[in-house]
């Protein structure tokens, strides 16, 4: 097998995204993609090519040519797609989060295993080219051990109340990529997890029982620290930074901006702001992913990102709510089966 | 009176700071200093021209001449000396915290406000001209409401252990200045406080019940939240950044470096390391403050760091370390007397 | 017409550049590939695609699907293959410079013009993103009238001698590339230049009565001034800025790095080097100018890299050497014909 | 002796500061000040207790006390001043330039010879800390042997036309800092400079012989090339960047800023503008160079700025004009005597 051929469950925003870098990849052969509405599938010209276009997902899943599925629809068919897709040994690159109900995405991971196939889970930034950079100088030690893990993590406007009421809240829609960077950087298990949000941006959250803006603090195993803030609008753009300090040095990840640009004038020294949104920021590294995926099948080797990686990501959600809910620091062991 | 005639009380390392930039201000004439020790103020050159050079902390008390008092001994003489100061018509300059004990602290107030002198509290980092726009800039309105204040304060080495058994411990000695600075920055009542720390940096702090590594989590009032991250040890230097984003923007602070040189090589791009620690970073924030508590003095207007600023940065240390040993959210009604 | 059909003479390093954004790109069908070797095009597996793979030119110039031919064989070749192409209507796109020879360039103008097809000169960097905004900047007024205008340079390395022997030497193979940014970003024709200039890299250059360090001024019509400098080796990596300062400010334009990573130890605070060379630098604009070029076909526009302006770069780079060679200012009306 | 006791001729702008210095400093008596009006010293407070206030210079020249002498008059009066210190065995710290007249200039070098005293040029930006560290860099060897030494200084506005008129012109008045800048970070003789100048910024120049925008560009006796960019208005402050670009990398100092603030909105992201001129930029520099003559005299070391030195910036402003004028190449070697 020189290349991956895949279907794509979902033709929503992130699921297109894929669409196009797969066709854009010289590892992939893009043969269907599904979804409950096609009619829009029409207009976008360059899924024009794609073999099969079809409204029923299983015509994906028992296709025998296809080797690999991207499940890209709704949070809430996950389990039910990722479930067929093993049993019809098929690989998976699922979106993040897995599901909502923490006992069904440990229950699928059985299934998973059982059949063997590989499972990457879109935890996307793990693959930007900064993050990894840093990710590097951290495992080959310059800077020692960590003490403190920062991550800012900011978009740029809040999403309508449609998408904050189906969204599960701000910890595992939108924290959960800093929970698993956090996690990814440390190498530790994380013990506890203390948090302290509002609303403070827009009272469609607070109406909605969900939050806008929170500091969360984790101890991780080892007794060092980490502190993520979060933001549903920064009207300066994604603010996605890192930052690890450790016994010997430092290491940061500024944001990036469009371009290099720097205006002095009379009044003032300006430069770009970052960089809009996820779709502008992460590009290199929604590619790379794929890639990566693809060579996990190519090569038979693991997946960067795994199932283990998201289901613990969504522990932290979880356990991130209940800080919030009940005001005290929760214990990741309140979560062991 | 076109300056202001003082006397300093200790001549150890904050004392000598003070009398060497009280020598070279216009604002005062510098008559006396006192110290339990006087041997060592022999061989400190710029100190031969003080006219009263005493081992009797009441012979500065007690001069007629005297306008104001520097009080920069041991916090455990702090009270005595403000009362002392405070019965004498003294202004009184009185270096951070206040004392250790806040029932005590919360007394020498009313004595305090009993002689109507002035009183300053020696939190240095409001005068320094960085952090000084950047408050500028959010009472102007130019970032909108505050949502997140963000200050990193870390040491660039470890104290000796003599120093730690003495110095209250982290929170008092070293965050007291991030408490200031926070509650500076955010204008608003402080309601609870959320303490994660370690001792990560030297087996030193825990074996002295002290900690060196902390994660600080702040609500204020409206619901807005601060976070401090300490360490006793910064290998690149002292780490002094602040943070404060609201809803129409973001202000920054980042740290000084003793020159804006850049080399390139074909190994790697290098700039200087941030300036050492507070004497080099601070320095011109010691000078502007002594010149602003002259010119309270000499136009008679209110101070710039009030009793009442000491007095709640030392309760949000006793808050902060109640936190961290029992593990909770910490509100500081508890504190109401 | 809603694609361009392409053939390209010419399988070097910049044929394949091409090559391959040509294949990536919407606006484009790649026909044919022409190489006096062809033996080297089967091992470069994206191009196995291509319908037609041949030695010799001819099957591409008299192609009837072929509506736009691509020049990136050898300079001493364009000459020929511009001709060939305009006669054949083919619409041209030719790598930088156009000839060694500026009467054979001005002559075949008049052929190109004859046979109304357009022609875009391989100025990549009129395409780059930072470079296009800085060039906005100034047009908008901005920084209002230049009064300087600064371009550094410089190679990561010196190319082989092989390479030096048939470059045409510093000014037209390298400095072309800054006559045309530095007369974009001024609008204003160019009056006179002074150059000097030494070899200090390496004696390769010398013995081949070339140079590898250069300092270029030029003053436009209008009295502002221009500065270039050059270096055949920047040990740090591909150094490429420039600075446009006028009447009412300053736009400036810092070099790419690979990724905005910050390491601070106790040695010293490190960032990334510059991406290393035109290849890394300049991906993005060598996508942008063949897609420009295919939009100046499909909605029949002005191309923005003249057949001119890579006349007027041309003139520029034989003044430049002059210049040297006589060691005097050198005015551009001694190049009028 | 542990302190040099000064007497200052001239108290205009810079007699004022170097005053005000040498009063701060622990190296200096300030015995005396001249000038030919005195009434206005009567108004500058810290002034006022100088022993001695003239307005007959020969009171300083003769005062047996007076170790040394600050000469800050008006530049016509320097040769004079320098013979009268030298003869009464002073020494002289002078103001740049030493005089307009090359011839004179040389002549009163052999009395200062002959005398043996110290002699220090105002060259201020060598003891600028920024560029210190900038010349340390390039004497470690850390950027091998440069190539290319580019020095941008612009001033942030126009001097008034009477002072125009009196200057000497851009190159004796302004650029004589960055001939002294590039020579000291060269270390090779200077062969040849050429100039290319106009007045863009304000018809004054124009109209005074004089130019406001200049490229002056320098080869050394090794073949290396120095570059200088001249602008009498940067609206943005005061611009002074110097790189120096060598075989095994480069070393860049960038402009100093009041703060480091950095703000982001909605529109933009805006920092400090630079400095606002050299009383704000150099003021560190102007401590340390006076302090550093004490040094010299103190304890009999050579001086940082000699008189050679200052002899061979007017030898290159000299020959700036006659590039300027003649609209050539002007060799060093044209002023040998």
């Amino acid at each position: 097998m020189s290349k991956v051929t895949v279907g794509i469950i979902g033709a929503g925003r992130i699921g297109q995204l894929h669409a196009r870098n797969i066709l854009l990849s010289d590892n992939y052969q893009l043969k269907g993609i599904s979804d409950v509405y096609t009619d829009h599938i029409k207009d976008i010209e360059f899924l024009q090519a794609v073999p099969v276009i079809t409204n029923e997902a299983d015509d994906i899943f028992h296709d025998p040519e296809i080797d690999a599925i991207f499940i890209c629809s709704s949070t809430d068919t996950h389990i039910d797609f990722i479930t067929k897709a093993a049993q019809n040994k098929k690989h998976i690159f699922c979106e993040k989060p897995i599901s909502f109900d923490i006992e069904k995405t440990r229950s699928v991971l059985e299934t998973v295993k059982e059949h063997d196939v590989k499972f990457q889970v879109g935890f996307n930034r793990r693959f930007d080219h900064h993050f990894r950079k840093a990710y590097d100088v951290v495992r080959e030690g310059t800077i020692g051990t960590p003490h403190i893990i920062k991550i800012t993590s900011r978009d740029p406007e809040a999403p309508p109340e449609e998408y904050i009421k189906r969204s599960g809240g701000l910890f595992i829609d939108m924290a959960i990529h800093d929970f698993d960077m956090i996690r990814y950087l440390s190498g530790q298990p994380v013990q506890n997890i203390t948090v302290k949000a509002a609303s403070l941006v827009d009272e469609k959250f607070s109406r909605n029982q969900d939050v806008d803006t929170a500091i969360i603090t984790i101890t991780f195993a080892d007794g060092s620290l980490g502190v993520i803030d979060n933001s549903r609008q920064a009207v300066y753009g994604y603010d996605q930074r890192i930052e690890v300090f450790g016994n010997q040095g430092m290491v940061q990840v500024e944001n990036e901006k469009p371009t290099n640009v720097k205006i002095s004038t009379s009044l003032t020294v300006t430069e770009d702001k970052p960089k809009y949104f996820f779709l502008e920021r992460y590009n290199e590294g929604y590619i790379a992913e794929i890639n990566e995926f693809a060579q996990s099948i190519l090569s038979d080797r693991p997946v960067l990102a795994t199932f283990e990686d998201g289901l613990q990501a969504e522990l932290l959600a979880l356990a991130a709510r209940k800080s919030w809910q009940e005001n005290r620091t929760v214990e990741l062991t309140e979560f062991d089966r």
